[in-house]
């Protein structure tokens, strides 16, 4: 159905967006409205403030105010598998075309096939195979288009919304809390840095500089006159677990005052961050919500938490628990 | 001498950096004030007008005036060499004591009996062994107070200056007009990030988040309650070259409208930057005075310009005359 905003609409996928934020725009004068009463929510509020209040002891000037956090699971679902996964299980099926030698090839042929028990099989090393199958060979800038095509067409099995849809209502909504307040909003995700900025800064409000994830290798083409940057199957970062710290060091430089993940490939982020001199938060998103979302901590193989939740509950970290802390988990549900 | 502004001044090196500004402070009202009119100057002015005329044709959003500056040699001197390795070889003497064996071990040795001809034998890979050697098996927060304590007290050969004194007037004056202007203003060198960052935002106003340059494999160290970072004598990237490019895709993830430099290391990063759509600006700085800095370019050891060079007068860049367009090099000559 065309519909006049679609037609007024140049670029489809701003428009979404646009959309996405309108609740969060119309309650702007009431931060973090997504969110029940309680003690998440009272030591998110009671952070800022004290952090924001000159005079105070625990007053962080603004060039220090950073916080970093992860993607998948923290800020979008990432069941029934991290999205930018079943992204590359696309990928293999329109690229298939210009790869007859896939049809016989694993995991390839599984992919083709949709073979979940040969898929399954193939294990973390051949979804990698896949990733990097299709997201490298090609120029970051192809690479970006790819991505933005996908994103812009491709439905959730579940709830058949655009995946951009199924980011988290609260957690936007605290975004915008701590830019108000001074903060500068970073991600650090496993996810792989080009397919994340092809959507964070319209989605999130994060612009690509400020989004850290998994890196490829890449070689600079020098063309006459129209140079590239070609993406190379050979993963250069892996910013998971200790790789986090790694990375905001070597990006950042700095360490932030406050993280938010939700696995235990967000501890050591977690533990960085909270170990600074000052006041600091950490905080996990805990999927406790079956019925609006998953739930799922230390048994599931997407977005295991176990490590980090007891460690949370040892240090009195902040541990959002999604059922009870959230009045709504995804824009689109009704307010 | 103890003056009372020494006694006033608890952090030393913020002192010093402020009165390195005043200068610039002072002539706020005139932009770029220590550049001669000329077509360099008119260059950057006209630029900067084009890309921030709202309704021009050249017109880019604010997000997007991603400026990026090479360090040795563009922001600061280089010579007789490379300023981090000045502090290196001072570092292999103050470290000895800790390291007996260096006595009879090259390129060590050589440092230590000030063996000229010893440490040119050693090259390139011998100087790099002496800064692994002395920067790295040490925390990042280590490291940092290592380098911060050598910028203070460290006077270079031929000014007897701190080093942080002799960074280029007229390109403090540039980076001040470019944030004023909406930019965001990057180094990307091929100096060691840490390194560059111990004094980045105190000298240029550029926050370490913004600062790119080579790195060092790390290691996250998860002791219990104190994390660090370790610092390990391995190179993860060396950003010189197509380095350059390679790394503002990592990190920045987009392409800069403004780039500087003055080797032929920044040949790739220009090339990249001139690419792009729209307006682009591409700066050499030509070292061509010796009697207030220094002067070299194509058969120089240190900051080889040469290809970069003809590539500029090809394609129509800015070459900054050093001699002829800039009043005044350092901040400590009468303006």
């Amino acid at each position: 159905m065309i519909t006049l905003k679609a037609i007024l609409c140049v670029n489809w996928l701003r428009c979404m967006t646009l959309a996405l934020l309108l609740p969060v725009l119309a309650q702007a004068g009431e931060p973090l409205a997504s969110w029940n009463d309680g003690p998440a929510k009272a030591s998110i509020t009671r952070f800022v403030q004290a952090v924001t209040t000159e005079g105070s002891q625990d007053f962080v000037r603004p060039g220090e105010r950073l916080a970093v956090f992860d993607n998948d699971g923290t800020l979008w679902s990432e069941q029934p598998l991290y999205f930018q996964l079943l992204f590359a299980l696309d990928e293999v099926k329109r690229q298939a075309p210009q790869h007859p030698e896939w049809k016989a090839t694993q995991p390839f042929k599984a992919v083709l096939e949709n073979d979940r028990q040969a898929l399954a099989a193939a294990g973390v090393d051949g979804l990698l195979k896949i990733v990097a199958a299709t997201s490298t060979g090609i120029t970051s800038e192809a690479f970006t288009a790819n991505a933005k095509a996908w994103l812009a067409q491709a439905r959730h099995p579940k709830t058949g919304k655009p995946y951009t849809e199924m980011v988290f209502q609260p957690m936007l909504e605290l975004l915008d809390y701590l830019r108000a307040n001074g903060f500068k909003t970073y991600i650090v995700s496993g996810g792989e840095v080009a397919f994340m900025r092809a959507f964070a800064e319209q989605v999130y409000g994060i612009p690509p500089e400020q989004v850290i994830g998994s890196t490829f290798q890449t070689r600079f083409q020098p063309d006459e006159g129209q140079p590239s940057i070609l993406r190379l199957p050979k993963l250069a970062h892996n910013d998971d677990g200790p790789g986090k710290p790694e990375s905001i060091e070597a990006i950042i430089g700095r360490r932030p005052i406050l993280a938010f993940g939700n696995s235990d490939g967000d501890l050591q982020m977690l533990q960085w961050t909270a170990a600074g001199s000052g006041k600091r938060f950490a905080g996990l998103v805990h999927h406790t919500d079956a019925r609006r979302e998953w739930a799922y901590d230390r048994q599931s193989r997407v977005g295991t938490l176990n490590k980090a939740l007891d460690e949370a509950n040892e240090r009195g970290w902040t541990v959002v628990d999604m059922a009870r802390d959230w009045k709504r988990v995804y824009p689109f549900e009704a307010p």
